[in-house]
């Protein structure tokens, strides 16, 4: 499935992009970041401002536009030829809204709108942060060559992507991929979505270090309670610290066993801080994938460590926008 | 999202059947049944033969081979142009295999080269039997003018399959859409498939009527204790009954609000003799629903009845077939 020399292209490209360039926007409830993007996925100019993710939606944008601004005064900015949008979620990619949960003052936010008054009649594509994930890794990291791929972030919270059929997946909205919020244990601990027992709740960071804490484990002198430190602890054989690891693992493994059996993913891959853990997170992973992904079609699915650091939000929304006018133009 | 007017084609049709028709198998545990199926989802000729499920494969593939001898026996057969067959699964059309777990003489039988002996060199299409179910409620049936639905079948099994995008995702296998072996209960009770706490476990004919039986229910004298019976006793206001229907549909209501999380579903259909117990089943499945999707692109997911009976089987595997001639034209 996996074709080794497979072209570094984005997730729906049929031709290469020549001289053209996008400009990528990946908006999160810390940082706002832009870029100016090639059909390689090189970054040629950035920019980069906090998210005043307390204050009004005006703020907020104010935020976007100088990011943009940035941008826009670039050389470069002559051939760009579409921007892309990844921002957290949920998005609303059919009327080009966003509310994200960690941005109050944006419920409903016009976002695309408000992009094209900064940057023109340019193509606009936005896409939710998970989705825009998939893309990147699918262009340039550890999904790419695979037709059907789930992409994850594991961190604060838990998302993701999909791509289908050899194309990004995002879905009528924009969300679709949103694995953190899927029930893998229908009368689990409530999470604040309002269900009960989602892979966010089992398996994000914040959740491996509070069940940590709540079976004894503790940090030692001076260092903060974070997933990084139980995963320090794991390694040097706690096996309260091991334990919590071991559940968010069977939690993701769940997770992507239901997301195999039900759309035929050949590979998971996962990125964000928890994946940082590496085998103490990868080893029970994958026992625990042999117990849930059990139907012939879906036993054989891989997971990978994700390649793209921090940068892969704005190389997404560049796949994304540059997969737009791709389909724009046939 | 509902068009009331929606042309009736097949799922990816793109243009009329004029006066083409496709020759449909339906290949279950039980029965073997053929038709020849017109564009418009009309069954013109039909074949029926019983399974014979516990005999050596060659005697099963005899009883199709006597399907289709009396189709193509028909006069109709000239102007037949595609052969589609939905089959139990686990199903590889990648290879044109199956092996349905309740066949054990078929493990990786070269199903479409067989089928292909007997009919000539027409295209072959191949899907799961849940494929074929939300190729066929696409079609003529509950989820027409949806872009984006689950279709399952709960019975003594759970499965389903998906249309995305407007048209049927059968997965690179044509399995994709297999609701029933997800685990919605990861440390729940173990499921024959070797997983735990998979919806079908929780949700399917013979194990609500189990967990009425475990919970002291019982049938009337003379009656079996089926989950039809089961659903009569929650009618007539057995509190028992009622709570086993209530968890079957909990655990239901999670599996669809997984398949909106992930791949955004507009609706699930669901048919299949446990979902004619009517509201003892969906008023408790649209309660547990609410609770379990909750992400603003999830939420409405709406849930309705199947409209299409036992012939679903044929009128999908027609609906595939028709999709794939139509594909391979262009």
């Amino acid at each position: 499935m996996q074709s080794e020399g497979a072209a570094v292209r984005p997730a729906t490209a049929e031709a290469p992009s020549g001289g053209r360039l996008v400009a990528a926007l990946d908006i999160g409830g810390t940082k706002i970041a832009g870029a100016l993007v090639d059909g390689e996925g090189r970054l040629l100019a950035r920019s980069l401002r906090p998210t005043p993710a307390a204050q009004d939606g005006a703020t907020v944008m104010a935020a976007v536009a100088e990011v943009l601004g940035e941008l826009t005064a670039d050389p470069a900015w002559v051939r760009v030829t579409a921007v892309g949008i990844g921002s957290a979620g949920p998005v609303d990619a059919s009327h080009g809204t966003v509310s994200p949960v960690n941005v109050p003052g944006w419920r409903g936010f016009p976002l695309v709108e408000r992009v094209r008054e900064v940057t023109g009649p340019l193509p606009v594509t936005l896409t939710g942060d998970g989705v825009a994930i998939a893309a990147a890794e699918h262009w340039q990291g550890a999904a790419r060559g695979y037709d059907n791929a789930l992409c994850m972030v594991v961190s604060t919270g838990v998302g993701g992507g999909f791509v289908l059929n050899g194309a990004l997946h995002p879905g009528p909205t924009g969300n679709a991929g949103h694995i953190g919020h899927i029930s893998v244990d229908l009368d689990g601990p409530l999470c604040p979505c309002g269900a009960r027992g989602c892979v966010e709740r089992l398996a994000s960071g914040p959740n491996i270090a509070r069940r940590a804490l709540e079976n004894g484990w503790r940090p030692q002198a001076g260092q903060e309670p974070t997933a990084e430190a139980v995963a320090a602890a794991a390694r040097a054989g706690d096996p309260v610290a091991a334990a919590s690891f071991a559940r968010a693992a069977q939690a993701l493994a769940a997770g992507i066993a239901a997301a195999a059996t039900l759309v035929e993913i050949e590979v998971a891959v996962i990125g964000g801080g928890v994946a940082g853990a590496g085998e103490v997170l990868f080893a029970p992973l994958r026992d625990h994938l042999r117990a849930y992904a059990t139907l012939s079609f879906a036993s054989g699915v891989r997971v990978l460590p994700a390649q793209l650091g921090t940068d892969a939000g704005l190389v997404g929304a560049a796949a994304a926008a540059f997969g737009g006018v791709l389909r724009a133009r046939g």
